[in-house]
């Protein structure tokens, strides 16, 4: 018989950093979300809580940082009951991209470490046709998603020789919408990109912070 | 560089069965919950789902089943963001059992394999007593705690040669929550219990029974 009383967790979080700062991040984003902002509130309001996670690179536990070596990772971090909003680990591997998408929802983008480089496409034609300069994100920058603004992308490594990871909050749980990849000269394929991880960081484990 | 579009998903559920069974009992009783219902009704409604899903033995991922050498497990399955509840699998290697506590909060226990004894105890001029015989789950059994009811109770897996593995549902973040222990002659402890896992299951993956 065993009636020992002990904590159960491992490796908890200090209040100060750690597995706490996503915890406090997705408790701020659900609350900023339970007031039903406008996607344009959810833009401004929730892009300053990614800035501040992203602000520093001490909280990400390594198997959500961890490159493929074929493939981009995406590492769900969070989802909630609701499927209002997702937070996910992209994590690319060096030269590694993604095809060109869509996301069928607004999106925000978080770059915690490395370097990426987004191309915007815009429909011309029948063709998708690169729009602009891609737009590189370095530690700390912010890239916002929105729908209604024209969200098609293709995202990638900006190294061919190291890896690069951000942090994405989108409204839904984008690795179960029904959204569409296309090739150059215009073709659409459905996508539901799914996950890379079975599990998830536990991020409510708060008993070596409270230890009576 | 690569563009392969693939599913990252693996072990993903059916629809029917697995951990989609999960994932739908969190949905609807996250949804219970959104309505605001009295303590009452949770433990009606939320004990009718409760008691759907640990009618099928075939959905819980066996890291989650999995006992301790020496103390009971306790693996968080799902937390919501706004901490209003919790689901979590007690896992008890043969024999063993948990002190005497409180769970400042209401439960919901559904017994999913093998046995477990529930001993209520009652305050009787500082000393906690046993209060009538204890209580026997068996698989597909439901339990309900209420603080104003009376929950202090001692929890025991009722086999001395088995696993037994109940799926608690409390109304608060259980694992954080600060609560109590006892001993039989009235001594009370703090008592915050943490959980046993790093890492809780992806409900969310559900690109392969959408499959485009
Ligand atoms: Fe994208
Ligand atoms: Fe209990
Ligand atoms: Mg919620």
């Amino acid at each position: 018989m065993t009636e020992a009383i002990r904590s159960t967790s491992s490796a908890a979080p200090s209040p100060q950093g750690g597995i706490a700062r996503l915890r406090d991040f997705v408790i701020d984003f659900s609350t900023l979300l339970d007031a039903s902002p406008s996607e344009a509130q959810i833009l401004d309001q929730g892009g300053a809580l990614l800035a501040s996670l992203v602000r520093h690179d001490d909280w990400l536990p390594d198997e959500y940082a961890a490159p493929h070596p074929e493939y981009y990772s995406q590492y769900l971090l969070y989802a909630d009951a609701s499927e209002r909003f997702s937070v996910v680990s992209f994590v690319w591997g060096p030269g590694q991209r993604t095809p060109i998408h869509d996301h069928a929802t607004w999106g925000l983008i978080g770059m915690l470490r490395g370097e990426e480089r987004s191309q915007r496409f815009i429909h011309d034609q029948g063709r998708w046709l690169p729009h602009r300069h891609p737009d590189h994100l370095r530690p700390g920058d912010i890239d916002r998603l929105s729908p209604s603004a024209g969200d098609v992308h293709q995202v990638s490594n900006a190294f061919d020789d190291q890896v690069s990871i951000s942090i994405h909050v989108y409204g839904g749980n984008i690795g179960a919408i029904r959204r569409s990849v296309f090739t150059a000269d215009g073709e659409r394929k459905p996508f539901i990109s799914g996950y890379s991880n079975d599990r998830i960081p536990n991020l409510w484990d708060r008993s070596k912070e409270r230890r009576p």
